[in-house]
């Protein structure tokens, strides 16, 4: 008797940069946002309230989740309706993770220590009921207050985009803020990045939110991760401009849409069709190897 | 036949800045977190799922919520437990509401546009599940990105508490930052803090959050509004390190203990002991008119 083979280690997971970059190259490198509105439900014919939510993001979801690389949910969207908001918001990561989108959890959370812990614990565990293949977090308490949440993405094969420097006007105050060494804020951060994804192939797993609204960005955005950039469509920016703000480093941007695709809805061919022109025009602009599949394969 | 009378006018709440100025006076002046930690609920003899937080959270509302000024739920350690963490959350801020205790939701919450009032709807907007008296916010992306928080809360009769220096080391790498006029970081946004508060009777109700481990602070912390410390406990700093770190301002600190009384649970009058000697200890330090009424009037 022969004692049993051992069994095989559990797979680990692709790591979150390697998973976007074939999901950018097969599907088109496009997010779009979930970003339920008020006014945007009314728009659509729906209440603004839990029912229309569930509505909103439902179809959202069955319209994308199996043709554009990243669904991007606006927490704070959800959290207006308390818990059953954040009941559908699980869903929708759940549906949206299945149908073959990656799900970034557009969450902009930051805290220290245990707390921050605790965040990583809620959309970076793989048990978790909103387990996301990356988050948003914001390094108001320092770039290394974030290691709890990298570590938790490292160890799942997830990601984390970190705020670094955004278009709104006035986040100049703090981003173009000028380090002890002279760095700017935002280059801080921006080199911290770089420095987690030293030597990741095809492409590291921390990300960086650059607006897309930014003209010469004036920063060193070789990262070697990803480029969430949020701004195309209802807040002045096209993929045109993505070569003129990004440079090198725009076949590594993620841009990200949201009123500019969801203002089609709720007729579900609309919504595809719009998010389908995006990712042309931005592969277009960008270049990239895989052409927009409709069927996500 | 005379016309009625017309309606009077629906009260306006008072602002938040007088309702914590009452309650510190009346209550002492101490904000308990609720922390619901995965090590702290075993510590309880809990476990650590959606009956264990339902058990703990509850139990700390019930103990203190009488006799608190502020009680500081940790959002994380409710989102980790998806929609059914948050309905334990709702709850909680409910029941401490009813019972007397201002609640501070420690969110740190930060975003621009519909976004950010989308998070102010979340938590500042009386009808919603998780209306609170105060929010915490993250001001990475600038403070004016905070106006709709701002805004709401001001009409809410709520309150708003921004990150400005906190005590972790990491954090000096932004918040020691120099803005283009040469101030710190930190400075500029205790500087906006106390233009919102200016002429406010007898506290403003935008506070700041400053760590209370930090020595003397070398910033301006005279914002005419309430300095949440945390910190206190077991992060190493004492009551009496209070008047050394925010010299005149000591009297607007609302000193933050979170695992320093939780450890004493799930016994409720350990509970209150605990949290009635911290009280006592903050009052000798810093001075104040009320002393610690376990009644909580």
């Amino acid at each position: 008797m022969t004692a049993p083979a051992p069994a095989a280690p559990p797979a680990l997971p692709a790591p979150f940069g390697a998973r976007l970059r074939h999901a950018m190259d097969t599907r088109g490198p496009l997010c779009v946002g979930i970003d339920p509105h008020g006014s945007l439900l009314t728009d659509w014919g729906l209440t603004d309230d839990i029912a229309g939510l569930e509505r909103f993001t439902r179809t959202v979801v069955e319209a994308l989740a199996d043709r554009v690389a990243v669904l991007k949910p606006q927490s704070a969207f959800f959290e207006r309706f308390g818990s059953r908001g954040i009941a559908v918001l699980e869903r929708a990561v759940t549906d949206a993770r299945a149908a073959g989108a990656l799900v970034l959890m557009d969450a902009k959370r930051g805290d220290i220590g245990s707390t921050m812990g605790a965040y990583a614990a809620a959309y970076l565990a793989p048990d978790a009921p909103l387990f996301s293949d990356a988050v948003t977090v914001s390094p108001y308490l320092g770039f290394e207050s974030l290691r709890p949440a990298l570590d938790a993405a490292a160890a799942a094969g997830s990601g984390v985009f970190v705020l670094a420097l955004t278009s709104n006007p006035e986040g100049a105050e703090v981003q173009r803020a000028t380090a002890a060494d002279g760095r700017s804020l935002a280059q801080v951060m921006l080199d911290h990045m770089a420095a987690e994804n030293a030597g990741a192939e095809p492409l590291g797993s921390v990300g960086a939110v650059v607006g897309a609204t930014l003209g010469d960005a004036g920063v060193d955005l070789a990262v070697n991760g990803p480029l969430l950039a949020p701004g195309i469509g209802a807040q002045g920016a096209t993929p045109a401009d993505l070569p003129g703000v990004f440079g090198a480093s725009a076949g590594n941007v993620v841009p990200s849409v949201s009123r500019g695709v969801l203002r089609h809805g709720p007729d579900v061919a609309a919504l595809r069709s719009a998010a389908e022109r995006f990712a042309d025009e931005v592969r277009a602009a960008v270049g990239g190897a895989g052409a927009f599949r409709g069927d996500g394969r």
